[in-house]
């Protein structure tokens, strides 16, 4: 009798956005995996470490960060052979009839790392997957920014798009969100700006954490921004 | 001293995907408030019925259903003097003291109702957002379907935007949520094939209760569909 897998979402960072369900997943489970750059800690398992009580723990640590080029065959084959293994190890618990929770930041099938593992085992075992408040709702949450309401159109931008290409789709939705800011903020904010959108446009860092902050665009000086800081550009332009 | 406004969203139907942020909002809260239709019961408070154990209910009830044509100047009068008045009341609350969770399912500020009292009192009171898990979420989730990964374009779009906008839309995007599906099906079925992606989209109803479903499209040989209902577009073509 195999056991389960779960893909549990952990919410954005605050263990108080985490699920009744999701609590009672990872607090039952056998086994409780988790993605992690190597040498550092998983950001998944710091939300749930008070939940933490004895599981066995199945890390699982990205072979391959910055010493080969995203765009380089060789970082294709090292990262699909290390999904390909990361599965092999949760699919051993699973045969043995253990309960796996893979624990996953934000929402599991909203671009998420546990996809790479449900993609290959949801086919083979019992499998349930328990939504997440994803970062950018946890972001649009603290910044108290309505977003898009009615019949508005949002769109979900990677800020890795040409400026052209953000330009173009700023100014063919009503909201939007951009994710993976980093080093592209010079780029995305002169995209919002010739969509102009750049008057409502929110910048927010770490917006579930304690030492979060969001701050209208126009008034952030600077051009220094972590990967994971968003940009909300509201909707809803009809409000009263 | 005023009291604090709490927008809290209840998640989309399971009362196990309520967050322990929301769970203790709504336990504590003096006033807990929602929207209902006239003569119908509110479905966030059905969702969160078992942590009512005294607090005073607040229900707003919609003064327009289908008396009026939602294009016909009217009801955007009646609807905007609902508001202010609903937000009238609330108000009271506050400036009494007490601590007033306004329930809203799924997420409070993305397509939420809430969002109409929050433009009217956040300003003046002190105010938390807790996000909560949205349908279309909770939605992709129950059908196990991984909708985003890497650097995909996310689109959420209303079924009642026009067929060649739909078609034009979905053909300019990875991955897509098509939402308010009801007495539009036909026309983002066809929509869909037009983009070429009918093979992947996936037809949810009720996808978090009990007796939720989820179908291929393709699958589906009617084209009964509630107001609710939801189309997945999944994106990710290059998952392994």
């Amino acid at each position: 009798m195999s056991g389960r897998l779960l893909g549990v979402g952990t919410g954005p960072g605050d263990p108080e956005l985490l699920t009744l369900r999701a609590v009672r997943a990872i607090e039952t489970a056998d086994v409780v995996a988790y993605f992690a750059k190597s040498g550092n800690a998983s950001n998944a398992r710091t939300i749930v470490a008070d939940l933490l009580t004895g599981q066995i723990e199945e890390p699982l640590h990205y072979p391959v960060t910055t010493e080969i080029a995203r765009d380089h065959d060789d970082y294709g084959t090292a990262i699909q052979g290390f999904y390909a293994e990361a599965a092999n190890r949760i699919a051993a618990h699973l045969t043995a009839g253990r309960t796996v929770a893979v624990l996953s930041e934000g929402d599991p099938l909203f671009y998420g790392s546990y996809m790479h593992l449900h993609v290959r085992l949801a086919g083979r075992f019992d499998t349930e997957v328990i939504p997440g408040i994803t970062a950018m709702s946890g972001c649009w949450s603290h910044a108290g920014l309505p977003l898009v309401q009615g019949d508005d159109v949002l769109s979900i931008l990677p800020g890795t798009l040409a400026e052209n290409e953000l330009t173009r789709r700023l100014g063919d939705s009503d909201g939007a969100v951009i994710m993976k800011v980093g080093r592209h903020l010079p780029k995305i904010r002169r995209a919002i700006a010739a969509a102009g959108k750049l008057e409502g446009a929110i910048y927010v860092e770490r917006g579930t954490m304690a030492n979060g902050h969001s701050i209208r665009l126009v008034d952030k000086g600077d051009d220094q921004a972590p990967y994971f800081a968003l940009i909300l550009v509201p909707g809803w332009v009809a409000r009263p």
